[in-house]
């Protein structure tokens, strides 16, 4: 029954993921919109904003009318009215020598080109005011269309929204936009020794770890997680799970233990077995995370994740996580934020894997570079990842780092 | 009409926020507890793992039976059975010179310390195996309460809850999570000018932008927005609308629009006339963002954003920002990336005043220095900010930065 891994690379691996391909597109309303990645253009209706309007509390003026005044020789305007918030200007033209009281936001009377602060006034009675500081055409005023015009491409095909974004969306009138869906991900935790978390286990019997933590992980880069639960060691009740999982339908398998090459080791061999799937990859040049599948039916991806929690999360940082974004439109990459920082200490290694070390990261300060200290523990323990904040990479062909040696971090998120 | 502002700097507004405190503790289900924030100590109810196991697929020993063994002179041992998962490992206890067959999370027999990988090992027959590498005690093998000792503090108050720790909670069988309330913030927008986002706006009329960003602001960090919709531009519909924020209840109230000294600008008086609040600040000398009102009923914060959404961005990222998270019981700050930038091209800026220039960042590769290019564009536009990736920082006390020099950038989460 013992087999062996094919190692590929970590690269080799990301590279696999180019198999699969975002989503269907979906409509969701504009509020639910937030992070939400656009799967088309989104193109203005109408030029925003729709009209000519002041940036400031003042006078609308023709801007020459303005020209070379000062405080010692004020240029002097009749007041014609007001433009009342939310009325049109346009009601009101200017004649030369004329002006209109306005309001922040007010539009513009027709032939008025320019907005005089209230502070560069003074009122000499009702209907006269002085201005002593000139205005250029333009002055304190926003053009209609100037933010977009209309028929322009306002956010691209594959923008995450931000919410500056939901605000132009809003100012356009756009209630529903189109996104790709977000990926479900069925979540199977195998092992006879797991219970429940809401059971006290027997003698040799575990809390299910695995199943909450790739849920939580899933969550937090926008999938939805659909927990399977516990499934038994063997063949058969691994293969009824997967054809649930496919059956719900997911985008995305993950089968957390039993991914190795041991006798009961179950997960390769439900993958082969299962109708229409394609295996992709068996075991990567990476420590911890080396049992890793990467299975593919059509578009879904089944990932078989090694047992201990500390290395399936390396897997689903590395892996699973820019599967996550691929599917919801996200271009590339794990969008995880990468530093360099100075090792705090030797870290050995060995030559032709990858290692993903647990550390702390002490920020530096005033320049100085940050600090990064390994946090070493067995992969199935979980305090080292509590207290770890990235993981740092030694990269497969060096022998380890030195003391004091710059490398890179992973941050989690 | 006409008032002053009474300017505070950044620091102090900030410094005003020590005025409010976290919001009460609720329990919530730990699969909803992700990125919430403890409001107590999590203390482990029991061991964990809750007995000591085996981290390989292979033998459970007594390690000193495989001292001094070797691929010349393999250690035999006597195999009496099968530690079968999810049952206890205590029912056979080895004798010296016997071991047993274990599978990775199996628990250990009595007086066994070590697991033999199976690759260190030959079948001899059905009960006798020859072991070629020695263990030492305890390898392979995770103790009893290794991970987490009875009683010990496995995660702080005040922590926000990762993956990992969601992994532990479900190890220690905690359904439920004592964490800080989230944050309920009511949004009110004002103006006579403004259509909700479904109207198509008539002649001076504009869709109300800022309702949408404000509630994806808030939503990003974790707060519950409640928009509240348009109030219009006087002294009655704004206390209205205040008074019913006030009953939702709403933990914090955002009126946008009104902020500033101008005869319409009602939020600084009906903030003054509403029982029982006080009023903590008037203006800040930070641009944009100057018209920052800031007020308090217990507990309760009410603010009063600039109507530009540039400018209410710049003074949600500063100030709001950080009182949400203190709502939510995460310690301080305001959790927004800040990183070191070289200007593109010089900046003017003014003394006595902080600037927050947009800027868009291109990533140095191989150690150089990102760069930030500020994107000008008057603060009522909505591209400049769409554009931006986030704010860099010109200090109070310079005149502006020169092309070239390195300068703060706080970026757009």
């Amino acid at each position: 029954m013992k087999g062996f891994f094919q190692l590929i690379s970590s690269q080799d691996l990301i590279g696999l993921l180019d198999n699969f391909h975002p989503l269907n597109p979906e409509p969701v309303p504009l509020r639910e919109s937030l992070h939400r990645t656009l799967a088309q253009d989104i193109t203005a209706p109408e030029p925003l904003p729709p009209f000519t309007r002041s940036t400031m509390d003042g006078f609308a003026v023709r801007a020459r009318d303005t020209f070379g005044c000062s405080e010692s020789e004020p240029a002097i305007l009749k007041v014609i009215g007001e433009v009342a918030m939310g009325e049109s200007g346009r009601t009101a033209p200017l004649a030369p020598g004329q002006t209109c009281r306005i309001w922040t936001g007010g539009e513009l009377p027709a032939k008025a080109d320019a907005v005089v602060m209230v502070e560069f006034t003074t009122r000499l009675d009702d209907h006269t005011i002085e201005v002593f500081r000139p205005v250029a055409p333009g002055e304190n005023v926003i053009q209609r269309g100037e933010d977009y015009e209309q028929a322009t491409v306002v956010l691209p095909q594959g923008r995450q929204l931000r919410p500056q974004d939901l605000g132009v969306l809003a100012g356009l009138g756009i209630m529903e936009v189109p996104v790709f869906r977000r990926p479900v991900a069925a979540i199977i935790s195998t092992g006879d020794e797991l219970v429940d978390i809401d059971q006290q286990p027997g003698p040799g019997k575990i809390r299910d770890i695995n199943s909450t933590t790739l849920a939580a992980l899933v969550e937090e880069c926008g999938g939805i997680p659909f927990p399977l639960g516990i499934i038994e060691d063997d063949l058969d009740s691994m293969h009824q799970a997967c054809c649930r999982a496919l059956n719900i339908p997911a985008d995305l398998v993950l089968i957390s233990g039993g991914s190795s090459v041991g006798r009961r080791d179950f997960t390769l061999k439900v993958l082969e077995q299962l109708a229409g799937t394609e295996l992709l990859a068996h075991g990567v040049s990476i420590r911890p995370g080396k049992p890793t599948i990467l299975a593919r039916r059509d578009n879904v991806a089944l990932f078989g994740l090694p047992g201990h929690v500390g290395s399936a999360i390396v897997v689903f940082h590395l892996f699973v996580r820019p599967l996550l974004r691929r599917y919801s439109g996200i271009a590339t990459g794990s969008g995880m934020q990468r530093i360099k920082a100075v090792t705090a200490e030797q870290i050995p290694s060995a030559i032709g894997r990858e290692e993903y070390v647990r550390v702390s990261i002490k920020r530096g300060e005033n320049g100085t570079s940050s600090l990064a200290a390994p946090i070493y523990g067995k992969s199935g323990l979980l305090h080292p990842l509590v207290s770890a904040d990235g993981l740092l990479v030694v990269g497969r062909d060096v022998e380890g780092l030195d003391k004091g040696e710059l490398s890179e971090v992973i941050l989690f998120p």
